[in-house]
């Protein structure tokens, strides 16, 4: 069987409730992990970029370099294209999108050893109509070298 | 509070390992939903087409006609979308994949009412080069009106 | 020979000039499908969408729920796709565009069952810079089950 | 109103029966165009590059240089962008096609003068998995300068 | 060996520095070349458009009518498409750009003939995060007869 | 003005003489930096992939693990997207290509410092019909965080 993968753990917490989010944080960074999570409510793609490098600044999850934001960068755009499958894109095609983020960092999978540190970002939410009910979900996953 | 959508069910239902995964099927069958579950390892993107519509067929999840199985496809082109972020191709780029998928039908939101049924696909599994561990995770998942 | 799908039906409209239009909607009200013919002209693509939206609505061609007015977005956003051949923009490269739409509901091909009802979605219309005489035509088609 | 372009010369010669074709390519061949249609069945996208260029080269519509054959082929690669809105892919994807096409070259606008010739092509037909009645519609229009 | 392309000039004159700049013009105007080279710093993608635009129609490098205008517009997003590889988008994703620009129009390559005259469109710049350092290099190169 | 960056260096590297492409290499060795250069002729997009990867490989410019595999993948996947303008394909589209390549591992800019190094491809060549002449210039360009 495969091992837990970093972007598991990254699916698991943003799935989570919120109780059980913390118990999932507190097991994994015991393991030498970083993570965390928020939400962001949006018609502009960008303020999805905002939101998920804002949280990661925040907990100091990368270091203050082009070389690890650059990284950063790539991983939450790989989980845009994934939420958005194909083509990236809200309030030009009259969408907007309630999404919960969870970014998560260390090695590629448990107990693993891949030559370095990796970042994953996994975006869960629902997209669709500006109109109560009219939405359904979607998620995207993003991992990079870091 | 969201209530749970059938993409969370059928991210659950894929994350889970085989006890859990009875597990949720019981349940969520209690409430009217088809669920069903497998995996494919392949280097070539058609066979994650076959495999889920195969099962899907086999559990007479879908009916035998085209407007069905037009929904069916879309769910899982758009599910395929998201799991490989942008280019959709594996042996063209050196890459192969080992994936496990889950297939839910029902409603939209558990005890909601939007109109009929939806289906949705979620591929979650490594995708990398033919050589061992150098390969990450990915996920997607495609839901449509059926 | 093929049957006349509900794609021709749906391109012969849009193409017919305003006499020819109103021909061929009742021959086609008269086999059991619903049709609809506009305009729009934009730099936006939001207002195409919306455009085809509204006159979809005001014709109650599609029920209000959100099943059907998923698959109605999907059928105008593989439309838009084709339309744009690639890159869905206008304003964002200095493009405008002046089209006419026309959306077809009913069976697949004339007097065929596929196990439910379609609907197409076809734009036709002029794509270019700003600048009279600097466009050329486009066209694009859309089809879902509903 | 708009006068007549070259877009919509070629869908109209693509979309009428065999009769109606041979009126419509004497109309405009009067009016100094030329015209071609043809048609191919495949589950590879690359025979439908060959199967338009073979025609007009066996009419002689372009000049055998690379700068005539450069506009044609843009003009197919754009029509086959706008019949598979996306994601140019058949065998790939579990997909095959039977389609019919038209090219047309001549002037932008009949009667009009936008400073030199341009090719039109256009594709329609159906796209589906390989399974009777499992298919419906697609259209495609390339136009470049010449 | 290959022989000196449309697109090597080009290349050579964006990557050249101002001194050796004069001297490529120099050199390729006597063999019947037009060249020009700018720059823009943007957030915002149609600028670039407008800015290679702009200083095409300034140095009468295409005549003022639509034919050689598609064919620049053409090359153009031909050059952004590569410049972005993949998602071109700047304030929407977060990103701003600064970058240099070449224009050349004349024979596919030095002394050939291929049956008409050619326009490549090169960008040459830096693509970041609006904050000093945080940015890397990208290139597009769009080549169209003319 | 802006310092010498990694891509600049590539980009030289690629489009420079053999005699030329020596003094290169030599002078950003002395620099801290890597440099390979090759070349591929190919209908198949993947053994670009693997020509860049071997030539890598050879003279040991990346270690042998996941974490620096993973980000010259993604380094000539862009170069890849660049190359193609928007659909990676070749032999399904009846084009072949012969390309140089150029592989840069070092500092981001000469004499700068980002946090980490960085890794940049160029792949610089012909695409077209596979006849001779029918064919003209592209450029792709991949820089990514090692």
């Amino acid at each position: 069987m495969k091992d837990t993968g970093i972007g598991k753990i990254a699916l698991n917490l943003v799935l989570a409730d919120e109780e059980t989010s913390q118990i999932i944080k507190g097991q994994y960074e015991n393991k030498g992990y970083s993570l965390v999570r928020g939400q962001v409510g949006t018609m502009d793609v960008k303020k999805i970029y905002a939101a998920v490098e804002t949280a990661v600044f925040r907990e100091d999850m990368i270091r203050e370099n082009y070389h690890e934001e650059h990284a950063l960068y790539h991983a939450i755009s790989e989980a845009i294209s994934g939420y958005f499958r194909g083509y990236v894109a809200l309030d030009t095609v009259l969408r907007t999108t309630g999404l919960e983020f969870a970014v998560v960092r260390g090695e590629l999978v448990v107990g693993g050893s891949s030559g370095g540190e990796w970042i994953a970002v996994v975006l869960y939410g629902f997209v669709g109509s500006p109109r109560r009910g009219f939405e359904h979900e979607a998620i995207g996953l993003g991992i990079q070298s870091i």
